[in-house]
């Protein structure tokens, strides 16, 4: 937290560092909160329909009532303020009695060009998020299976559900490309990530089939190669699963990775 | 959040208006947290040793680091400086890289008798908690069922498992009275219950035997009594489920609600 830095709550513009809220509401400590995680390129708020969307739907899937924001305009506030050229933004609404809620940014996330290149370890982590497909401020499991992924020395940890099958990992979706098939988790099962579009269109682009079924860490051995996705990473080609090198073909997912930055800048 | 009431952060006494996280921190984003909530009877905390155990679990099985700290004389400076007699006291540890720790309190979290006389009406959500044997900052399940509940007039929710099977209540646990026997889910399967271990010391002295497997609640129809237990409820009648009366003995719970009550004085 910078003092330099700013966030705006409740359409005003706030110093970042009193962004806070306060632990005796019960909202706060139940985490009855929706949030969107966003990207500005270059001044440019990218796919922001996509987000608020999105945003629309997870706070009807828990009753949260969102105020009316131009979400927009607030971005470009904030833009202003603090000058922001690149940056990672975050909305975040917690549901008090009449709901609070904030713009916050950062650094934009980005990786060495080597993870793309090269790819990167991911482990597998038991676990299934409630409301899959909504983004809550409901994130223990996210956080608890990326601390053991880093424990691991991986980058990302892939949850398995109680069937033994792939959904996604801790802040991405995860594909397995085998011949001219690209497998995920059906949507109801996962986030629908705004990245997980772009990655299936470009798929379709290219001429792979989209095969809507979890796969199983067992098709990993057998397939061409596996990639994760994510509004920070574009999509990203995985080196390892649980130590275990697997096949890799990152050419693969470069192709689908270009596109889907191609079209966050239109 | 009076002005004239105080808490506790990491061993300074603050107002509770101060009582704040930042929501740029990814524990506070993530609710990598856990929580205790506690009774002051007479200026006496009541079962400090059982709590602080059940926090240093809880955070064990985070891997959260606990900071150490005289939880008694925490709590008791905070009943100095506000004068309390009564009151519900909550401990929080937020894992942030030094943890940040709060002690918070509210008025006495009472009900009124006829609650105990007349019983409760509660409903069934379908939904498990993430760790229950934890209790962790992880709490939106408990709170949307606790809502739904609200909506439905009910005054609780009880959490039905994968199996169809009934674990605990959004904060509470669930009993079932059949004859002899009192049924209630393994230990491992929901909140190791400060008021639970009460309970079943009070059912064994009552002459029951305990039978640890998580009732169905087709069960509930051929029961002699149902029932939850917390903190803050002691022992607590159901009379209705779903909308259905159901068996009713609040004599045999009074009697369990009893002992519980004088035992925490102790």
């Amino acid at each position: 937290m910078s003092q330099n830095k700013h966030a705006i709550k409740n359409g005003e513009i706030i110093e970042e560092a009193n962004a806070v809220v306060n632990v005796t509401l019960p909202p706060v400590q139940s985490n009855f909160s929706v949030y969107e995680a966003l990207r500005v390129l270059k001044r440019h708020v990218v796919h922001l329909d996509d987000h608020t969307k999105r945003l629309e739907k997870s706070a009807l899937s828990i009753h949260l009532p969102l105020p009316k924001v131009d979400w927009m305009s607030e971005i470009n506030k904030l833009i202003e303020k603090d000058n922001i050229e690149d940056a990672s933004i975050r909305i975040l609404v917690v549901g008090t009695e009449t709901p609070t809620w904030f713009i916050t940014w950062t650094k934009l996330l980005t990786y060495p060009d080597s993870y793309y290149k090269e790819g990167v370890d991911v482990i597998t982590y038991e676990g299934e998020r409630l409301l899959p497909q909504s983004k809550t401020g409901n994130l223990l499991i996210n956080y608890l299976s990326r601390e053991e992924a880093k424990r691991n020395n991986a980058f990302e940890a892939l949850l398995i559900d109680r069937n033994g099958q792939i959904l996604e990992g801790s802040r991405s979706n995860f594909y397995l490309i085998m011949g001219d098939t690209i497998k995920t988790a059906p949507d109801e099962k996962v986030l629908d990530g705004i990245t997980r579009i772009s990655v299936l269109r470009a798929g379709r682009e290219l001429g792979y089939k989209i095969d809507f079924t979890s796969p199983f860490p067992r098709e990993i051995w057998a397939s061409d190669a596996v990639f994760i996705s994510s509004t920070s990473m574009g999509a990203m080609p995985i080196r390892s699963v649980d130590g275990k090198e697997c096949p890799f073909d990152s050419e693969k997912v470069a192709a689908i990775c270009s596109l889907v930055r191609k079209w966050e800048l239109e």
